[in-house]
């Protein structure tokens, strides 16, 4: 299958299949490919808690509206944003300095560049932490279909009661949750889009 | 090329080949793609405007931070996410009516629920626009490299000068640019990422 036909594929799942179980391992590789998705400065400033046991996932039902598909799914991701990127952007950057293909100084100028864009500036730390999370959440999506599973973004849940429950830092905000697992029958194909000529305006 | 090898193959081009050309159609293609990542109740609250012309990427580059990427690129898109997605909701539903996928009924319900949600609420509504139009630039950026072509998100440029100068409405925010053409020599390769026990945590 090319990827288009991937992309023309995936649909939100509402119904997912308890029964079939997801591998561990399987998840942990979709996991890996999510975080393979770009970040400002490569500040990675996402993470990602996975709501895997039937406990957990009980507790998060309790914060997301009734909507029981993050019970039936194999596993849902709590894709979590972090506020002041700069903070800890050395240390994200530390792999790609030992791998030589960031010097140290470029990190220091990196780090200065970051600290003045984000440093005092809780909005666009907050727009970064979303930006940032929902590329990955994306990534995530496309690999679980590509894995033959199917997935579902979720943005109805209290986000400060998922932030309670699951100890979020202080630096930390939910930004969506994305449920995996097999798909069962009853779900919606992709809805229509609006047409192109009305999203798309060309210079 | 399995899909998780060309995740991995994505890396972030600083070096874009002027000399090739990418055909309207291909790039049309690709922004189609990236319209079918999901979003909230499917209220698809963004869109894309392209920086197609030499003129336009000048002008583009002049609230770009001189990052000559965006007009040695082929085209750079701003990615434009929308306010108030409650208020355009019925519209965006609206295919969805016609195909027979939802009904009348459904469609009202979302709207009140996404009133409910969004309306008088600023932070949420920006929130949802970062949110919707990175998951569409994420699709954008995974159907270029599906397609043979590079791309490169860009976070820094002057928000309102883009807003100012490609007559973005009101209830719109430049969310990010995405450059896309074919690489040039001199790029560097993905960067490493943090290890996956930093960044995954199993409850």
């Amino acid at each position: 299958m090319d990827f288009a036909t991937l992309i023309e594929q995936r649909a939100s799942a509402n119904q997912f299949d308890a029964a079939r179980e997801v591998a561990d391992a399987t998840l942990t590789e979709l996991l890996r490919l999510a975080t393979l998705a770009p970040s400002a400065f490569n500040a990675q400033n996402r993470r990602f808690v996975v709501a895997r046991s039937q406990e957990a996932k009980q507790r998060l039902l309790r914060h997301a509206n009734g909507q029981d598909k993050v019970v039936h799914a194999a596993a849902t991701v709590i894709v979590v944003g972090r506020l002041a990127p700069h903070a800890t952007l050395a240390a994200a950057l530390q792999p790609s300095v030992e791998a030589g293909l960031v010097s140290a100084d470029l990190q220091a100028t990196f780090v200065h560049y970051a600290t003045e864009m984000y440093g005092d500036q809780p909005q666009i730390q907050r727009d970064e932490a979303i930006r940032s999370a929902s590329l990955s959440a994306m990534t995530l999506m496309l690999a679980a279909e590509g894995a033959g599973l199917a997935s579902c973004p979720m943005i109805g849940f209290d986000a400060a009661g998922v932030h309670r429950e699951f100890g979020l830092g202080d630096d930390e905000i939910a930004v969506m949750l994305v449920a995996i697992g097999h798909a069962a029958a009853g779900n919606w194909p992709q809805k229509p889009r609006l047409p192109l000529t009305e999203v798309l305006a060309w210079q």
